[in-house]
């Protein structure tokens, strides 16, 4: 693949995969959508459909990674950097884009909501505000070693998941059935590990829309939480680097 | 594929993608269903398998467009015109009878619901009642410029998909496992993007039902909104013109 | 194939679907169980998957067909009747054993249920009580010729649905991904065409268990609804001819 | 396949499953997740992909039994035991790994949780008490004949679906598609038989997260319910050795 076309692939895949991710978190989260408080199975299918919608869609171009932790886990296994940076720029300009076009799509919820003060009010508790959270992660309970502890699990989960495709589906990568397993895989995640922080499993899914939220022209928004911010980097670039571990000790 | 076969497939394809769209829609909605207030998820769902199980039936008569966004996209991908007409007429013609099908189908809950003023009251704020929603879409909040803007962003992201199928799907288009993708991109949009507008993407869903809703004779059935009906025309088909644009620069 | 194999597997696979699909119709009913409420997604998601995994498991042995509305659309579409009777009677007494199935797993539930007059209570307006739900389907609306309109519709779907498999799935028939497309249109069908009857779309499916009902020692059940009784078996197979024409005609 | 193959395979696979299968318990369980009460459906999704996840992942490895009633099943299908021991060894170890693995992720939401003496305490009636039922089953009417006759029959629909996927996919036993239609068929058991006793029909999904919840060091979580863990171990057993009997006599 050339560079280009990994570049191009990356940054309209993650496009895709915020897009439609952080689509359905404005869907069920703003006054003035039909989806208002959908619950969170539609979220959970949401961020599923979504990663399958884009790797299917760009699997053929780029390999659909979409996440940094994906590219990193590749990267260990085949013992592969030279692309690394293409990937990750490609996946940290889509998400920006991604999170700017969920911005457009549901401009008139985003106004409604914020012009209420109840609707867009904090959690009495702990976590990022509502509008946030249609842009980053946040923890339910704020405690460092969890929360971190959490998205490695999290990510080993998702990036084992995609280094073991090759040993299933006759070398064609993430492909077809590919995408829609993966689809399912997200959605296991969500289901079952997203309680605590929401799920980044992906640097880029979770960076690039906050600095979107930080640059955004929105009354009353509220903080982007940057003392959290790095945690869904790390834990998804360690969580990355362990599956590739125990793929090499394991399944390789 | 003949031409007769072409309208065939489209016809009956688009009947059935309407009977099973608006078949839920009625379902959740009208009085006297057991799906009453069954919820969004129920919808979207309903709506992606309308979709699948209209493809995978249609799809070795016709290709099985169903939809003239997707009808516009091919044929501007391919720079081929010439059967553009035979399938917007069959689509526009199974939507009609796919819209009277639902009637049929819930004769006595159409009668109940409007029988009733309060299961059939419009709602107090903005939005067509509840039993033009059954046939056609209509915004929460009506803001010309972005209801247009969201009608197109879930076109480009869904006739995108079809397009790229080609790629990944050795050449097969939309059979068997492409009307299973297909399906979960609908359910991925309509989460996702759905909350706005209800999702027409697809001039033929809203345009068919809209002129049935407004031909039926129901009594106490309300408006068919007319004034909001070039949106879901237009934006669809914008979408579906984008998407082959995008298309032919990054992934032809 | 021989006639043991038809018998065997319509047997073995009829009182799968409806140990799955009767199971689900308890789980949501019946005090003391965990599912108790789970709503109409739940209901329909559980006979898809009840289609699925006997249809997936018997597809070798008879062609899984489970349901004498797809035995007479195939007999009508090759002009074969030989084997018919041997599949239906297979379809009859398997969903009979799977109707007692569910009594045995759902016995202590039953039992409570039946107890608490409040629970098994009539619904104060129409169609069967709670119980009678779990073997057979009612119609929250009693009208003949709508609940037969119905049926009939949504039977065409499922069976032109099955009869066009064998166009995509390069004449594998009921294979593997067969059982995931015919599963997920029976969830389409269950969701959208589902709230006026309960979607028999299957004579066997709704006359074995209410016959079933009639026969099991189960204090204050209620009658079996034995008026209705004729539609949900006159629908499907009306249904199921009308399927096999369209085949005819536009398909083959 | 090799001892160690085996061994690492069920027990990476089985850890996966309890950790995805557990941590939707717990997600939907626990104060302070994000998911705390999403209902049945959640949960039924979730284990079902939890289930497709680890399948998935570690069938090249060791076929990915990762339940001692598929194990049995098949053992008494081919008539063949060497194995058998390695599998159900290091599908216990999976599980307790599995387990611990869930109380790390969800840390805080168990502190909150047991904290808060509403949350935490018992169901006033039957059954284990919330913080147990994320580790193991427990039926909701206690009754040892039918609790036994539930998880026997759950089971035996589990392993005949994973027996006769031999018939259908062409001799690739649990391969991708594979992994999917036993998501599915697990999502149906979940949602038709679950009502009861909570569908172990496993018996290392059941035994080996019940010890680690007897060995952790969590303040207030009630006992164990060792009295009814033999059920969730001898059911499951049950089921597989029928399973296998059916298949021999109806489908070899």
């Amino acid at each position: 693949m050339s560079s280009s076309d990994i570049f191009l692939g990356e940054t309209i895949g993650t496009a895709v995969l915020i897009l439609l991710g952080g689509g359905v978190c404005a869907a069920v989260t703003l006054k003035g959508s039909k989806a208002r408080n959908a619950g969170w199975l539609a979220i959970t299918f949401g961020w599923g459909f979504a990663v399958m919608t884009a790797v299917y869609m760009t699997a053929s171009l780029s390999g659909a990674h979409l996440n940094p932790a994906v590219t990193v886990g590749i990267a260990i296994k085949d013992g592969e950097w030279g692309d690394v940076p293409v990937y990750i720029a490609g996946q940290m300009l889509g998400a920006m884009i991604g999170a700017a076009l969920v911005w457009v799509a549901y401009y008139g919820q985003f106004q409604a909501h914020l012009a209420d003060p109840e609707a867009s009010g904090k959690k009495p508790i702990e976590g990022p505000g509502p509008v946030l959270g249609i842009f980053s992660t946040g923890p339910e309970i704020r405690n460092t070693w969890q929360n971190l502890a959490t998205e490695i699990i999290g990510t080993v989960v998702l990036v084992l998941a995609v280094l073991t495709q090759g040993l299933n589906d006759s070398g064609k990568g993430l492909g077809v059935i590919g995408a829609l397993i993966t689809a399912f895989v997200v959605v296991s995640i969500g289901l079952s590990l997203g309680g605590p922080t929401g799920y980044a499993i992906n640097p880029a899914r979770d960076l690039g829309p906050r600095i979107v939220h930080a640059l955004l022209p929105l009354k009353h928004k509220g903080g982007s939480d940057w003392s959290y911010a790095w945690i869904p980097v790390a834990g998804p670039l360690i969580g990355g680097a362990i599956a590739a571990g125990i793929y090499n000790i394991a399944f390789a």
